[in-house]
């Protein structure tokens, strides 16, 4: 027997665009939305053409893509309740639109139809049905979101559930039951779409917001319920808390569930890229503890963990982490036994007992550097530095003798000694200076660190006090176009916390090349 | 009736402290302990003496302050399964910590009982009634976590619930059933939370992960299904995507569902300022999206939700924010009507009408820095400055001629000249030092500005590429002891962006000062 399917819709250009600090451009839009169909979303909301002339622009340009699984849908309110839906602006903003598909918002909800549209029950069914009926004569498929459903049906279940069938009945092929001010709970949710499915022969969807922190919870209960057709945006990005979070519904959906989602069969892998290119469009840190994809989501840090899930990987992971292009890690820290280091170790070829007693040193240096500010879980290969020391496996390549910076308007300028060798660069900032002086240092007898790119730079304020005078911690990731690392500074000045972190990832590349790939082979 | 109540137990400081990248030293560890103390949670599980040295020290600490509301319990693991209880270190680390509580953690999952601690089932159940008998008898009071109880469950439910009454009838108070791996969803919680309910008569609790994204909802539908007492952490903070998030449980429980939770009955109102403490403490940003009380929680974006809100609450808002000690926040940006624009205006005292001509200029020129890559969502006042200009009602009370900044190794050094007066001041970073060197050029004029306190500095780096040669974004946030405000400035450099905002965040403070309250009074 086939599996049955759930639809996604996505709102992540609509919805998620009305979350407070994020703001994308036309060509981030266009990116978001060929990486939504590449992922194999049924629907990609693509705006409000009706209060935002941006979203027009996007509706005009994704025309110039092919989309292999998804279709692009509008978003508008009803026709206002004195105008014909013929004369109606947002009616008429969604066809200039040129679409196939329309979402459409309407109230259910008696307070929101006294207070704010300020009209009668029955007026509201009439604007529902005209507005779905226009569309519908234009050519369009409508899907109906039934704004504050839930606490319309708390107040009023009959009037709800008359909004869905008038909807449906007008021709509405989805009715997305929404929870817009996210006060409801997910047993809530579980019982009132079970109450409308048994009443309703329109497909239902659900549309969850995150007020209560049950977003996800509230989804998947909806589909419990009854819900065939999920609402949500990529890392739940939205107003005030934000919507239901697609990459963490779309995993439980099919591996927990057991329903068909996505059009892409491999979409599934693609959700950790999706969602961190989603960060970074966003201009928002990915979230390391975000669910499913974040970078800690399999990263075992307290011993007992580590060494359980050496033994038994179900032990302490729901699923396998590589069904979405993530995979598990573990960290050391104070908290960690030698079995992380031992882990650590392992992956670089270099194999070592775990009891030796150098290995216990080195914990134990490492240990005492957390205690000073750093924090390895971020940097691992900074922690990795010190071990190298500890365990007699280190060679001084180079030695920085001092570094200079002048920065003054427009001007950012430094000057390196490293191995007496004294070298000058100007750069776009300070940092930047000094990482071209350095490596100009450096390429001369090592000529195969121009391979390695920054491709993360993070200043973090650790600590009570965050004011300009106290202590920052710089993470650097590195990339070699084969394996990633990462370092980290610490000090009062945010140079010099870079150029620590600057070393060190230089430093560590050399080790590996220069010192361990040798040894390693010889063995 | 009474309300029926909840017991919370705070795990923060043991479960908390597995989260990658966090680390409490034995202060921070007491601040918390104090905090929750505060807040009224039931119980503060401190630490786990075996694992941890620095977990004795906190136990002994902590005995130096009186507690109001909540018991100190320490946690460990049942016995070796070939050691007597009186033999057993980790049972002895918990006698040794002194404490009245202990919570017991044991195997549930025969997967585990079998693979992990490889013995039989029923030496199992020996081992847990003979680790709570030995505890009982040194009259500690026992909470026993059954570790993976709900995968334990799926596998062998009648398993599952003898080691609940095992637990029980061993003189456990609670048992807490753990979805130790995150991995159950809502409505199989509810479904096996209650039918262990059925079968048992010892209190239960529940202790969830947030591998699925709905340890919050998990915790909920526990309780709908018959616990009474709920394990989490602040924040959510733990072991790879975190624990449940007391922050956002107890509201929902005491709001919405009428429990009464908390020993302190105006807990309620201090968990925004809780939630902000464990944030600095762990070194880890604010979740501005964080439901209850994250800066964005009741934060109005669209125009139309701002303007609905400023006509009933209840429409786009579940609760009143007051309650937690949050407050409602409408922002400007791109999205926003004139609404938002307006309700920041008379909140400083400054009327005007929604339609007039320069509002229009106002926002239009807001829109466009924000196309240059500013988010005045993250600093309003930034925005209110341009908003000023463009209204007319803004004073140029000094002009910054030029800065120029020297950071050599171990020296920042900046001269700085404003309206004619040059001044040179060192500082602990650069920019520190631009402040001070300010500072004493407007000092003399306006001597108000030392009241002016730096309370937050951070450094974003918005936009796809993140490397040192980006463009960073600098927020800064203000206080004078009545009132804060934030500015933002946006550069390639740290340094020039963070001037930027300083310059800008003085500026606000003089012309709130100097200009528009004598213009407010006059009216």
């Amino acid at each position: 027997m086939a599996k049955k399917s759930i639809e996604i819709l996505d709102t992540t250009l609509r919805d998620g665009s009305q979350a407070a600090t994020i703001s994308f451009t036309l060509r981030d839009k266009i990116k978001i939305a060929l990486l939504l169909d590449e992922l194999g979303v049924d629907y990609i909301e693509g705006g409000w053409p009706g209060s935002n002339p941006k979203d027009y622009e996007f509706f005009r340009e994704i025309k110039n893509y092919h989309l292999k699984h998804s279709k692009i849908a509008a978003f508008g309110s009803t026709r206002r309740k004195d105008l014909r839906p013929e004369n109606d602006p947002s009616l008429s903003s969604i066809l200039e639109a040129d679409v196939k598909v329309a979402v459409l918002f309407g109230k259910t909800w008696t307070l929101h139809v006294k207070e704010i549209l300020r009209t009668t029950l029955e007026d509201n069914l009439s604007i529902i049905a005209d507005s779905i009926q226009f569309l519908r004569d234009h050519g369009l498929e409508v899907i109906f979101d039934a704004e504050h459903f839930y606490q319309g049906f708390k107040e009023d279940p009959d009037y709800a559930i008359r909004v869905v069938n008038t909807a449906g009945e007008a021709g509405a092929r989805v009715v997305a039951l929404a929870d817009t001010n996210g006060g409801t709970l997910p047993h809530e949710v579980l019982e009132i779409t079970r109450r409308v499915a048994e009443n309703t022969r329109v497909k239902l969807g659900v549309h969850m917001h995150n007020d209560s922190g049950t977003a996800v919870a509230n989804s998947l209960m909806g589909v419990v319920g009854g819900a065939r057709h999920v609402q949500g945006t990529i890392n739940g990005i939205g107003e005030r808390t934000g919507n239901a979070d697609l990459i963490q519904i779309i995993p439980s959906l099919v591996l927990k569930m057991g329903y068909r989602v996505l059009k892409n069969e491999d979409g599934l892998k693609k959700l950790k890229q999706v969602s961190s290119t989603l960060y970074e469009l966003a201009g928002l840190h990915p979230n390391p503890f975000q669910p499913y994809v974040g970078d800690n989501a399999f990263t075992h840090k307290a011993g007992v963990h580590a060494d359980a899930v050496m033994k038994n990987t179900r032990a302490y992971e729901h699923i396998d982490p590589s069904l979405l292009g993530n995979q598990r890690k573990v960290v050391i820290s104070e908290l960690s036994g030698t079995s992380n280091l031992v882990n650590y170790l392992e992956k670089l070829g270099i194999k070592v007992e775990k009891k030796e007693e150098k290995l216990k040193k080195a914990l134990k240096a490492i240990k005492e550097m957390e205690a000073r500010g750093y924090s390895f879980d971020l940097a691992p290969e900074s922690a990795m530095l010190v071990a190298f020391k500890e365990m007699g496996i280190y060679e001084k390549f180079f030695d920085v003798q001092y570094w200079k910076v002048i920065n003054e308007n427009g001007l950012a300028l430094a000057v390196v000694k490293v191995n007496s060798r004294v070298e000058a660069a100007e750069g776009t900032g300070p940092v930047h200076a000094v990482d071209v002086a350095l490596r100009r240092c450096l390429s001369k007898d090592f000529p195969e660190i121009e391979r390695v790119k920054l491709t993360d730079y993070r200043v973090v304020l650790p600590g009570e006090v965050k004011n300009t005078e106290s202590v920052v911690r710089v993470t650097i990731e590195f990339n070699d176009g084969e394996r990633s690392w990462r370092t980290e500074g610490v000090s009062t000045s945010v140079i010099e916390a870079s150029i620590m972190a600057l070393v060190d990832g230089l430093d560590y590349y050399l080790q590996l090349n220069k010192k361990l790939k040798p040894l390693v082979a010889k063995e």
